[in-house]
């Protein structure tokens, strides 16, 4: 290796080492000397049809792969993309957001460039992304540059948040010392301490204690990367396991005592039972936001819960910071005695909760009936396969999918806490190619074997569609494996049942939204087809070209703009109506 | 008048009063109650498919009527426009950004709800929101929130810039005072003082010292309001006159003083000479970003301007600051003496502009050649018509149009500043819907008769309209009247000249673009039409269907991928091929 690198190559030789196999984004002028070296340095361009797109296309891709790279332009592209950044901090998505700048001389000099406010301050944009990113580095000096980018990066990573790099045009060929490259990046170690091992030893006395214990590990685990202990941990002490819609996927679902959804207010008495009469709750990575804890209510209690985030562990009242949640939980499962455990048989567990009810069969519905939530869920699981990506956008489909039953080794995608419109089908692109990545890297010995057979499956609104729908150009033109079914409730429905019920300002333009693969480049032979009953979907999903083909499959359902699923939404659709009624009469 | 309204109607009435008929905009669970009082304000609400759409679709709205206003949501919302507010801030649009944000409860709590990262912060994005508004007002207290709505709105209109008005769920409903209602939201008085007569003499000795003045106005005079005193000024001094690419179609172009753009270095010995020997400038809202100055040569010499910006006049080297622009400009035509002026005629002036050659005939050109810039700018001339809004989004189609002659009364969009790809499809939207309601109110006695008859006539590249290519959806939906002529030259161009020239990275996926009209749900009868030579291109402007029609028509052009319009592009990409020449002898 070379004692000296440009520092294009040494950032993007940096994300290679890291797992990054291809950068989204959308070339402009202060990018286009950076984008020179993105081939060279053995990346793909996926080049986007726009930067908000490119953001949430890297966001799909990284919460798959582990890290994602966009590479958008000073100002009006970094802006563009900003929402998408936002998004990813919400939801610890490990992104690195790149972005070409003008030259230093042109900074310095404070040149009412094009791209600024006309004033010579070329630092706004920054202190923009400095709300939404965990590290940044305005890249200025090349002695200096290889450890501001490791450092970035490391944040990045460590804390699976989005961070920011700006490179002006004319450091990007310019030459850095390579020497680190030798070292990959890596975490710190864990800072193990004698008040670590005093806190394990507490939390394995709980552990041995515990007459009724649960499990709850929520999407955090994969931020912590904690998950696989965590599945390790569930198998090993055979505990009645919940998770979040967060962290639906992050570990094998199809373990006998993995329960599913805990949904607080919206569950079963006897679930909700089972959480208030727990003795100990293992909470692993949780994530409170409303919309991830049924409106606050699926909040396990505190003063039972032992509680794993990323510097601190909670026992009851007790905060007991900068306790490594890595080292401790791979050291729960290593050094677990289950002997120790109280005998507990969760496959008998009374609170169990009937898995087989939420899958149907055709046979079980009427063909001529109309699609509608209360069973397109239940009829859909069948469709999935171990290896699927499983994605519901928010709306109608992330309500639905959260609570689908899904066989091993699939990964989720619902809706969070940051509930962004159009976010699911650009990052729909991006997970299909963080899958087909790592399907290919399989055969050279390495990758998820778990997701060499998947296919990437998109649920979405027809408004939320609107909002991104270029990006199906991208999944044609990189000749990515998805399938898109198309909602049509004609309108936003998640907002008809939120407020607004039959208002205008909920509908949206009636598209000829199965026209979308030939527009945008397809084959002519893309596979497309609609249903409005029952009887045409099982049809359509029994067809071969769908399930088993390549390229962009489309699938339009048509619903009932009032229709939602069950849960939250069917809560807030019941209130409105009433509301809707009560205008009416008044 | 009641004493008391809701604050949503107060604001909207406001707004209303200020000359906005249209709210742009997205629904999102935080702004739905606000969304209930759009049409009870008569205001007509515009349903865009996205966020950023909307942005850019209310700044072509503002520049055309005054003023325009985009409701959007809370955090993914408002960040998803922000890009839009950015470019409003740059090149002073007088956008009034508002944003349905949690309920008070919630913020005062600091509840881990959806659209937030989770740590009960509600404030960034009004953070993020002050670097690209000029005025901010987070709404908390019904008792002084008419006065902070108010003041926030004056600004807008003030400095023709962004504001941002944050509105949370529960107090849309909330009764405010509604006694500032009687008295519309005026701009301050001018603030005349001894020193601004005092500037008046200094400016009119010199005028009348003058032996070789020039006038230059630029795009802000629109943002300044003076663009009307500054035409009546051109008329009365006879003096020629000169504006940038900002300029272009604020004042009637057809005045026979009228020159044209200054193009600095990219201009020929001439024009610069004229410049160069002129004893006196009066330099009318400049705005000296590097595009609109053809990298800032194009900026008359400082020691023989006089500059006339919104709170400062700059003679030679001596800056008066608060003085008053637009009382004084309207002073130079009230109280000007002609016959004061040295005898001047510019129309035999020596460096009066060739006009005539801007403009081609069919006949001047083969049948059979292919479209090329050289010139398609020229033959696309005689196509305008008076009260036209023509519009070139940035890239080849931009340089074109932004030296292309037209008749009066003709808004022109250009590339200024920002230059935001994917800008200018929704700003053809929002700058068409004004003009549609400008035709309107004519007949009401109000609005500019130039533009009852004009269309809304964009040009934009391929790579452009793929960013936002859905707000064509929204045109249709609103059945404006637009013709869009896509330049299809395979790619970004613009980008290929700056750097890339072969490089993938600048391509773009290849669409079916005509497929746009029926896929977004337009009426099949749509006017499309392709165009690969001069012939068919004179039959497609010769088909009234299109010059006269309806609705929207769209026109697709072939063109070469390394084709550009003379001038900086021109140059730029010459550089680019010869430096790629050299790195393939290399």
């Amino acid at each position: 290796m070379s004692n000296t690198t440009t520092l294009a190559n040494y950032l993007f030789t940096r994300l290679r080492q890291l797992g990054v196999e291809a950068v989204h984004g959308v070339p402009g002028d202060f990018n286009l000397e950076l984008l020179d070296y993105v081939a060279p340095s053995g990346l793909l361009w996926v080049g986007n049809t726009n930067e908000l797109n490119a953001g949430y296309a890297a966001d799909g891709y990284s919460r798959i792969k582990g890290i994602g790279a966009l590479v958008t332009t000073f100002g009006v592209g970094e802006l563009s993309a900003i929402n998408a950044i936002a998004g990813a901090y919400a939801e610890r998505a490990p992104l690195v957001h790149i972005v070409g700048t003008p030259n230093r001389a042109t900074q310095d000099a404070r040149v009412r460039v094009h791209h600024t406010f006309n004033d010579g301050n070329f630092r706004r944009f920054g202190q923009m992304h400095a709300h939404i990113t965990v590290a940044q580095a305005s890249l200025r000096d090349p002695s200096t540059s290889p450890e501001d980018i490791d450092r970035v990066l490391q944040q990045c990573i460590l804390h699976s948040r989005p961070v920011y790099i700006e490179v002006p045009v004319d450091l990007v060929a310019v030459y850095v010392r390579a020497a680190n490259l030798r070292t990959p990046i890596r975490l710190p170690d864990p800072l193990v301490t004698p008040a670590t091992h005093k806190a394990l030893g507490q939390i394995f006395d709980r552990m041995y204690a515990a007459e009724r214990p649960l499990i709850f590990f929520d999407g955090e685990c994969r931020a912590l990367n904690i998950h696989k202990d965590v599945q390790t941990l569930v198998q090993a002490t055979k505990w009645p396991t919940w998770t979040s819609s967060y962290g639906r996927g992050l570990i094998d679902e199809s373990i006998p005592n993995f329960q599913g959804v805990y949904k607080g207010a919206f569950d079963t008495t006897t679930v909700r039972d089972s959480f208030e009469r727990a003795d100990l709750v293992l909470c692993f990575g949780p994530h409170w936001s409303t919309t991830n804890s049924y409106a606050l209510t699926a909040i396990p209690k505190p003063e039972t819960s032992i509680t794993f985030t990323d510097t601190e562990i909670t026992i009851g009242s007790t905060v007991l910071r900068d306790v490594p949640a890595r080292w401790i939980v791979s050291q729960l499962w290593q050094q677990l005695d289950p002997s120790k455990l109280k005998q507990y048989d969760a496959t008998s567990h009374e609170h169990l909760r009937e898995k087989e009810s939420r899958s149907l069969a055709f046979s079980d519905v009427a063909k001529d009936q109309g699609i509608a939530h209360d069973k397109l869920w239940g009829l859909f699981t069948n469709f999935i396969r171990p290896g699927d990506i499983v994605m519901g956008e928010t709306g109608t489909a992330g309500y639905g999918v959260r609570e689908m039953q899904t066989p091993a080794n699939v990964r989720v995608f619902v809706p969070v806490t940051w509930l962004s419109i159009g976010y699911m089908l650009p990052a729909a692109q991006g997970a299909a190619l963080a899958q087909r990545e790592l399907r290919t890297t399989v055969n050279g010995n390495r990758g998820a074997p778990g997701w060499t057979s998947g296919r990437t499956i998109l649920f979405i609104g027809d408004g939320s569609l609107q909002m991104t729908v270029q990006e199906i150009s991208t999944m044609v033109r990189h000749n990515l494996d998805i399938i898109i079914v198309i909602l049509n409730n004609d309108g936003y429905t998640i907002e008809r049942a939120i407020h607004g019920l039959k208002e205008g300002y909920n509908d949206v333009a009636r598209w000829k939204y199965l026209g979308a693969p030939s527009f945008f480049g397809a084959d002519e032979n893309a596979f497309t087809a609609s249903a409005r009953t029952w009887g045409e979907l099982e049809n359509i999903l029994a067809d071969k070209k769908l399930a088993d083909g390549a390229g962009l499959r489309m699938v339009e359902l048509f619903m009932d703009k009032e229709d939602v699923p069950g849960g939250p939404l069917a809560a807030l659709m019941d209130t409105e109506k009433q509301r809707t009624e009560s205008l009416k009469a008044a």
